[in-house]
This record gives structure tokens, sequence and C-alpha cells, in this order.
């Protein structure tokens, strides 16, 4: 089985994830896939991670690698990033169980009979205090954050998926995890997935 | 506990919250309270129930009424059933455990801190085939009935709510009730009601 998990910043998704990799003892990718990636296409891991799950031709980051290299140099490079990664999701996935986070993995593996896609979710109240608590975000941008984070993960889901990122419909199962915990939304998961284990 | 439950057309979410129901030993309201409302509001229930979860405005509903009642009155009895429905919603949470399907409840509801709120899909695949089997409509209407359905839902939980139908944000738990299984999703629902009731 693979267990995949998007999230808005801030819902406790990856943590999630982790809890439910262990309730179950599968593998857990998230930046690894990163690495993997980056190793594989001969690029540097301190480059590439700028371009991480971010939406090919963002203004923004084309604005921000402006200074270094050109904007032409850009694109193909976030795009030549993502398709390395959703390769190495393709061959994680069928090594065997595992649980992977973001980087668009549902519609990766949408071919396949054995996933469960997820989408973790938290109330704007409850990421606020996660962002402040555990990233150590200042009180006064972290509106801002939360906005800027949950566009660039929707636009770069959109981009390569034409999805709509977040709605109920792309997946088998959300969760809010402020309502539930951390703790009680990966044990849930863990019975969807023993359920489809004995389907 | 008051279990809220929307539901994508077709997607068995009413037999899901049923289940549920019998499950916890709650009471279960769908149609009730369309009943429970057209009383108390001196309506028939023969003639409200064509305004059932529709939307307010809708020029549908509108053209539909022409030949029967004029356009103005059909208006204001549209919202006055909503609004009865709601009402009635907010009596029946306040006397205790329920399960409570469509017309907004998790709107209705939402300053209660008891409240679980669910959606409930399934891929169009499985909608087509339950609505074939179970509710009879001929095979080649059946992608017209599911879009129509939809948009008539979305139309009067966005009219009320002012949000998104569907979109994960808005729900506590959303569920594709063809990958797992009604009697499945109604399992992981208990288990998460009694979680929160540990809470």
């Amino acid at each position: 089985m693979v267990v995949t998990i998007d999230r808005k910043y801030g819902s406790g998704g990856r943590m999630v994830g982790e809890k439910l990799a262990k309730r179950l003892g599968y593998r857990f990718f998230d930046r690894e896939l990163l690495k993997i990636a980056a190793q594989e296409s001969g690029m540097h891991e301190d480059v590439v991670q700028h371009f991480d799950e971010k939406p090919t031709g963002s203004l923004l980051y084309s604005a921000y690698l402006h200074a270094t290299i050109s904007v032409t140099d850009a694109l193909p490079l976030n795009q030549k990033l993502a398709f390395a990664q959703f390769d190495v999701i393709r061959r994680v996935a069928e090594e065997g169980d595992c649980v992977i986070v973001g980087r668009c993995a549902d519609y990766v593996l949408q071919d396949r009979d054995d996933c469960l896609n997820v989408f973790i979710t938290a109330t704007n109240a409850v990421r606020r205090q996660r962002l402040v608590q555990y990233y150590g975000v200042p009180q006064e941008l972290v509106d801002k954050t939360i906005k800027k984070q949950d566009k660039t993960r929707a636009d770069y889901y959109t981009f390569f998926t034409q999805r709509k990122w977040g709605d109920a419909s792309n997946y088998h199962l959300c969760l809010d995890a402020g309502r539930l915990s951390l703790d009680g939304a990966a044990a849930l998961l863990a019975d969807a997935v023993h359920q489809l284990e004995g389907k």
C-alpha cells in the first residue's frame, strides 16, 4: 500500500504522515525525495531546495532567481526537478509500502489501485499557533506566510495535475488534524489502510 | 455529539449516515427535517418537498414554479423552508446525539463545539453505477443527473453559507465511500466520534 499525504501549510500533515508510517512500519518520504531526485539529476541539493514544490513559472521565484541565474534557465530547472521527483515517487511506490508527503504523489500514482490519497487540513487558528510554536514564525508574519505557502502549494499542484488542490473529490480521505489530533488522525488513517488491505 | 454529513449526489452518503447512526445509537435526520419544518411552518409537505435543498433564486426552479405560483411568491417560500429547517436542526442538536444529513447543518451548528462535520464523496464511476442500480436512473441520463444534482446542492450550500461546497477545509472529515465501503466509512466515522468523545 502507498499512502499519499498532501497538506495545508502548518496543518501538521507531515507529522501525521510520520506517525502513520511508524504505526504501519512503512517507509516515509518527504524531503528525502528531493535529495534522491537531486542526486540522480546531477543537481546540487542546496540549489534545488529552492525549487521544491514550487509552481513552474511563478513570478515570485523567477524574481528571486533573477540575481543568480536567468529566468529562462530557471523555468526548466523547476520542471526538471519536479519530473525527477515524480520518477522517484513511482520507483519508491514500486518498491513497496510507503507514506509519501506532497509533490503531487496522488496524481503521479493515479494508475495504481493500491493507494490511499489523503489531504490534511486544520483551521487557521490551529495553523497560526503551530507556525509560532514550532516554526518560529513571528506573530505579525503568520497570516501572510500561511496564505503565501498555501498558494504556492496550490499552484504547484494545479500546474502539474490540472486539479483543484484541497477539493475533497480528489482524495480518499481528508482530515482536520486540529479537530482530531495528530495521533488521532494517524490512528484513523491506519484503520483505513487496514480496511483496504483486507479488501 | 452531532455528526453532520453532506454528500455528493449518488455517493452513498445518506446510507453511511444511517449506518453510522445505527452503530452509535444516535437519532438520524434526513428528510425528517423537511417534514417537521413543513408542519411547524404550516406548509404542506407535498408542496415543500420541491424546495428541499434547492438554492434560493435558482432560475431552474423559478421556471418550474412559474405555472403554479408566481416567482415572487416562490422565492420567499424557498427561504422560509430553509430557515424553518435550520431552526429544526438547531433544536434536534440541542436535544442530544444525532446524525444530520445535508441542509447546511455544518454551517447552522458552527457555534457548537460538539460537532463532527463530514463530507462523503465517490468517483463518478461509482456514482453512475449507484444511480442506475438503486435510483433507477436510465443510463443515458446518469451524467446529466449527477451534474445537475451536484450543482443544485452546491448552489444551495453556497447561497446560505458563502462557503465552497466540497472544499476539504470546511469539514473535519471527508471520505470516499467508494474507495472504502459504506460500512467501512461508517466504521471510521464511528472511530472518529469515539476519539472526540474521549477528548
